[in-house]
């Protein structure tokens, strides 16, 4: 059995999770699990459906992008994955979905503002929306590149990409994360959800406010803090 | 066998119907129900998915917030649910959600218009929206303070809480109650319609007008007077 | 066995489609199925979940609104039904829902415009908005007046019952009928479609033009004339 | 056993995934699949449920619109779909529905802006909306005359079938195509999609640009150009 198992299983399962959650047309998603100490992760075949999926497919890449175990192609997306795992080692999995919602704020180049307590239960800053690549690097190395617009980003506006673990890129789609696999899906779904009642809330108030800041600290402590006690 | 079995599986019941009716992403939402004499409610445990739920896992506890039986915390908002319990003592259930229009219109913080019947067959003023908490109140016991906001805006707007069986809670989500855990899942699932459509509303027709008076006395009376008649 | 039970028949399994199709939450709908030589219809009980329903549970009543036949009370929008059925001799079924987006034009007070094919595919006029009741309606026998509401609206705008088999009841929601109670469910359908569509039209073009007159025609004829050829 | 066995299977098969991704209401859409070695194509018989449909009720029929074998009449698109099979011979299937955004955009009588990668991914143009069709068109022989229309706006913008595998058809619905019926209806799910997230697009940021050239560019030759290595 391969020595990879562990983290086959678990990026199997947590794909096999996007479909359930409504976060997927056909193929348009993938998870990837990663093992730090081993150097690699476990990533969704390029074309699979969902439906074709088996813990024996998922293929085994390195944090340079190469391909280390596995008959089938590794997902597109996989040096966006490779640049983020490499650079930021307290991730234990990656999604990249095109969920309707988060993508439209993708696609209309802003970040989501925080205007309620769902929202500050998750992170207590504005979903960042990284800018459009140059054309530069775009034309470059393009997938390894948007591994490193995200990383820019979180650096330019100083945030921790262990307290906010999800962005926008620009004319693109969301990309989320967290300490595992199953996190990094459950913060996509919740990305999803506060992406439309952003929406929303600006279609029933075009002044509504952000949230005031006082809310915005104690929602961070309830569930962040030393006291922490959240839970519904 | 637990003295408090009976509101265990009320509560727990009670639970279950959220994601069916698609009332709740992930465990975004909790149900309580009570006993007036016992002086305690059943309530949901904190951070348990639904599929993991049981009777037995619902968290006994007083009308001052303290656990009076239970292997698992109280949900976070149990607080919320305990003062308005101790002050409105018709009140035999209450649900939090954060029901994807409803939230929104908590979002930004406005009252949801009363523009049609399907409003007026379940409340005949405007569905309130408590402000957002001084930050004192924030600062303090946040979850217990949410409660005083729902009274104190009720008292303010001189609204029976009998009548008039959900709030939006601004910046934050709704809260709804009734007679039974029953009634209070229920009212949830009519206002998240109904916020649904006000909005569509708003949006065909931004000059939409307010539900005429003889209509709203009409449905009231319909539903709820001495010559009551109504059902579908 | 009932001499109703034909009607009963139908009646039952019209309004078992009406939670298949979404377009009632909870008890928010009825439909009715009548024979006109017996000058009886049989109508969904008052306030009874769709999944109690059965045929026996039907109500018969006759088309002064008088119950013929059932132990259960007839939907509390008995009247209306009677009214459309004594003054419209040539329908069979008739439904009363609180759809979405149907409900949301209703309550916006608009008519709804002819934009495309979907529509005029199935009637060739913008679908109609009676008024709300006047105060002196409203105040008598409510459900029946909304009979002749609907009723002196066409007259008014010069309809024909056979050709618009739905209308939109300001403030309130909409009624939809048809040869058949199975034709009125699908009427109900279509009309929930088309009201979305509607909706998304304007807003994608505030500007977007009434579907030109040669393709109302067209479409007209296509489906209901002479040489009709229609069905997809 | 029929000599048309095989495009009747794929036929019917891809006409049963509509009802399963959401694109047709009732009967409001219809899939062919061509041979063009035979010069026929099988497609949906008109008016028939879904759940009634089998392979054997597909109807051949020949690229001048004849049926040549078949107990039911084709759908009453069937000229439209032998009209685009005549002039595009690399086409082997056709989807036609009614899907709520895309037919909304029709109605519109907008093409669909490129926003992002999703759309870029399966086309780097916009989406085109053919013109409503001409009164003269529209009296002749219509559903031939929209083959047409399509065909000849396509000469008109220079837009290759190839490459653009989906049209709009003002005030009317959408059409797609692709090499296979499967790839046809792929195309369908792709555009209602698209059109959902371009709406939304406009609504979070009516002046959102659209796709950087070099963005267009790249997403192209990622997924049709002679290194394609594209795959989720």
């Amino acid at each position: 059995m391969s020595q990879y198992q562990h983290i086959k299983q678990k990026a199997y399962e947590a794909n096999m999770q996007l479909p359930k959650l409504g976060l997927v047309l056909f193929t348009f998603g993938n998870v990837s699990a990663a093992d730090h100490d081993l150097g690699v992760f476990a990533i969704k075949p390029s074309g699979v459906p969902y439906e074709e999926l088996s813990p024996e497919k998922m293929v085994i890449v390195d944090f340079d992008g190469n391909t280390v175990e596995g008959s089938h192609r590794p997902s597109s997306d996989t040096k966006t994955h490779a640049v983020l795992y490499k650079n930021w080692p307290k991730i234990g999995g990656i999604v990249h979905t095109h969920s309707t919602y988060a993508t439209a704020w993708a696609q209309s180049q802003r970040c989501i503002p925080i205007f309620g307590t769902t929202h500050a239960d998750h992170l207590t800053a504005d979903i960042p929306c990284a800018p459009p690549m140059s054309d530069e690097m775009i034309q470059g190395d393009y997938e390894y590149q948007t591994g490193f617009q995200i990383i820019d980003h979180f650096t330019e506006l100083g945030l921790s990409y262990e307290e906010v673990e999800m962005v926008l890129v620009g004319n693109h789609a969301p990309f989320t994360w967290g300490k595992t696999a199953d996190k990094a899906v459950y913060n996509s779904a919740v990305l999803e959800s506060v992406a439309q009642m952003a929406l929303l809330t600006e279609q029933i108030n075009a002044n509504a406010p952000r949230l005031k800041d006082a809310l915005i600290k104690k929602h961070f402590e309830r569930k962040h803090g030393p006291d922490s006690y959240y839970g519904q």
